[in-house]
């Protein structure tokens, strides 16, 4: 608990408590009792019972915290740090932050007061981790032991990266990256190289990249990046550079770690390079949120949350039987676009027994999530089916 | 200033004071100041610095702090409540809370546990009082003065009332009426009628009615009417009954004061009573979010929202001289359905000087936003695009 606990928690807390206790299931969720580590300062902000706090850089969503609604609010949205936030002085004058273009025919410099004239768009996109699913590898992948909660679905503001390109006279030809460089400060004494959150992606994401300043309509927190980020829809967490100072068309990736051994898929065993996939786009996934351990006889509402990754999500199936038979199971709610994730609901009449569900998502291009992960050292990209299931007892 | 103020949101106004100041706007505003009035503890999980606190009931959102994305947080919610809320008890055990359904074929109580289990939609609605815009009528009308704040566009999820209705056997014939009781404790000794919280829609309200449990994908706030609450998307906030304790189909109006004679269309100093139009389905309606009093001469953003209320907004125009001369404002972001509403963002060029901002919205039936409010007793239903304009100087 913390001091910012807050009397509306504390009664969603008793009632959690008092429906696990009163059901029997105290103990059992393995996330259950996820609020016992404080959250650390700099986000105290948010919602402690709604979180698992691996470390103060690495916080997770609770995957029984996801409700029916798409959004996910930045009181539940997990964190996960390269490196320390900057000082909270740079969110004191938000307007007067700086991002210097280059790779462009008019290369300078614009603070985020310019940017917010040049347009202005909102994105609605599922921000996801590399690592989210670690947990579920077999080899012990080195990294945070995400499960399903280094994710969620979130509304970004901001001018269209394009809009701002144009007005700098365009990309120079021969540059087929766009490389992002984070404003975190660097430890000195150390090779910049090893420790700068600078990614590149490829040219193709300008179709959807964005400078953000807002996230669910409000400032975007430091913590998540504030004031300016740069966003790429549907690519992985990594690719989202926080604090954005540095935005260039280059004609080759970055050099630095993060970038060319980091974050890369890699057989087990083997060390990160160039020339192995980096993470990018993502994949077609989805998870049930609910229920999670047990259920009462009779109709059983099974939720969770589907999305295509780079890729508009077109379905989603459950199945009861571990994956033997399976039925598709409706959206529910708006759809707020390709790189949205969408909740699902499929009510079934369950007899008392026992469960295992699972969930299989496809998207529009027809790719179907695997029954298994690909296996790779460090425990990215999990979208296999069976390792996301869960089961559950009828009673 | 309360316990839970947090650094994240102490960066937020030092951030706004440093611009205000530096700007020379401190003090211009009128909302400047908000967060002098410290939160009511049943929600001091609010953000203290988006919201202006008219009294332990009426908690207006400032106009400055909607920003461009379509969904405001819980935390930036008004709050507009008849009576205090029900002690915290009453979400200790949510599924545990009962309703009541009577006016149908087979007339029985439901848990929410049960509802769960009957189907799960959800949807996003402008939430807003009839009161909205009170503040800009010219004859002091009696209630809550606010200006624009007093509404908030929100993703509900809970099930459709349509199929609780269907698996009760249907609505019995000749009740052309919705009639929701609240579940608030009434004072003794007071005339229950006088005081209830309870509210008749016409049928046709079915089309679209929701029991939602969950606001946002939380669940749902006590102070916004949580376990559950009756939801009648692009009706006035009045007949979103919170706490719901009993859903009836009954063949006249409640004659509950809050129906009988509140919530009224009448001329000004005349009692309320049945056979005036009742606050039902709300109306077309925009306003502009920023600037609100200065900008920087150049390229400006010229941001707001707009709504159809009960039909779907088609779009906006905005003026720059007063309502002379109107130009068409783009939407930006996903639509979230008919009854949520649209940021829009106009970006223009200006010269130093005065300018009169305003902005005007038409649904998809042709219904386009009157210049003047309709004039009448309890200031409801302001639409009136001249009074929702801003004057701004560009330096």
């Amino acid at each position: 608990m913390n001091d910012n606990f807050d009397p509306r928690r504390r009664q969603v807390l008793l009632g959690s408590a008092a429906t696990l206790a009163s059901t029997g299931l105290l103990g059992l969720s393995p996330l259950a009792l996820a609020a016992e580590t404080p959250l650390p300062d700099y986000v105290n902000w948010k919602n402690p019972e709604a979180l698992v706090v691996h470390s103060a850089q690495t916080l997770e969503t609770r995957r029984d915290a996801i409700g029916t609604s798409i959004v996910t609010s930045n009181e539940q949205l997990f964190i996960r740090n390269n490196l320390p936030a900057p000082p909270p002085a740079i969110v004191a004058d938000r307007d007067a932050w700086t991002v210097a273009f280059a790779g462009v025919k008019n290369p300078r410099s614009m603070t985020l007061g310019e940017l917010k004239t040049l347009g202005v768009t909102t994105v609605a996109s599922v921000l996801q981790c590399s690592g989210n699913g670690r947990a579920f590898f077999d080899h012990e992948a080195s990294g945070t032991q995400w499960r399903t909660g280094a994710a969620g679905c979130v509304l970004w503001s901001g001018v269209p990266l394009k809009a701002v390109v144009e007005a700098l006279g365009g990309a120079l030809d021969g540059r087929p990256y766009i490389t992002g460089t984070g404003g975190e400060e660097l430890p000195a004494g150390l090779d910049p190289q090893s420790l700068v959150v600078e990614r590149s992606v490829p040219l193709r994401a300008l179709e959807q990249a964005l400078l953000a300043w807002e996230l669910n309509g409000e400032p975007l927190p430091l913590a998540h990046g504030g004031p300016l980020r740069l966003v790429v829809p549907g690519y992985y967490g990594v690719n989202n550079v926080k604090y954005v100072r540095q935005v260039a068309f280059t004609a080759a990736q970055t050099d630095a770690k993060i970038q060319a051994s980091g974050y890369r898929i890699r057989p087990v065993g083997q060390g990160g390079a160039p020339d192995q996939p980096s993470m990018w786009e993502m994949n077609v996934k989805s998870w049930i949120t609910q229920p999670l351990a047990q259920a009462k006889a009779g109709r059983v509402a099974i939720q969770g949350v589907a999305f295509g990754g780079a890729r508009e999500v077109r379905g989603v199936e459950v199945s009861l039987d571990g994956g033997k038979s399976w039925q598709a199971a409706p959206f529910v709610g708006p759809n707020l676009g390709p790189y949205a994730w969408r909740p699902f609901v499929l009510i079934v009449e369950l007899k008392p027994g026992s469960y295992s569900l699972m969930s299989r998502a496809t998207d529009v291009e027809g790719n179907a999530q695997p029954e298994q992960e690909l296996v790779n050292e460090r425990g990215y990209g999990h979208n296999g089916w069976r390792d996301h299931g869960v089961e559950i007892s009828v009673v």
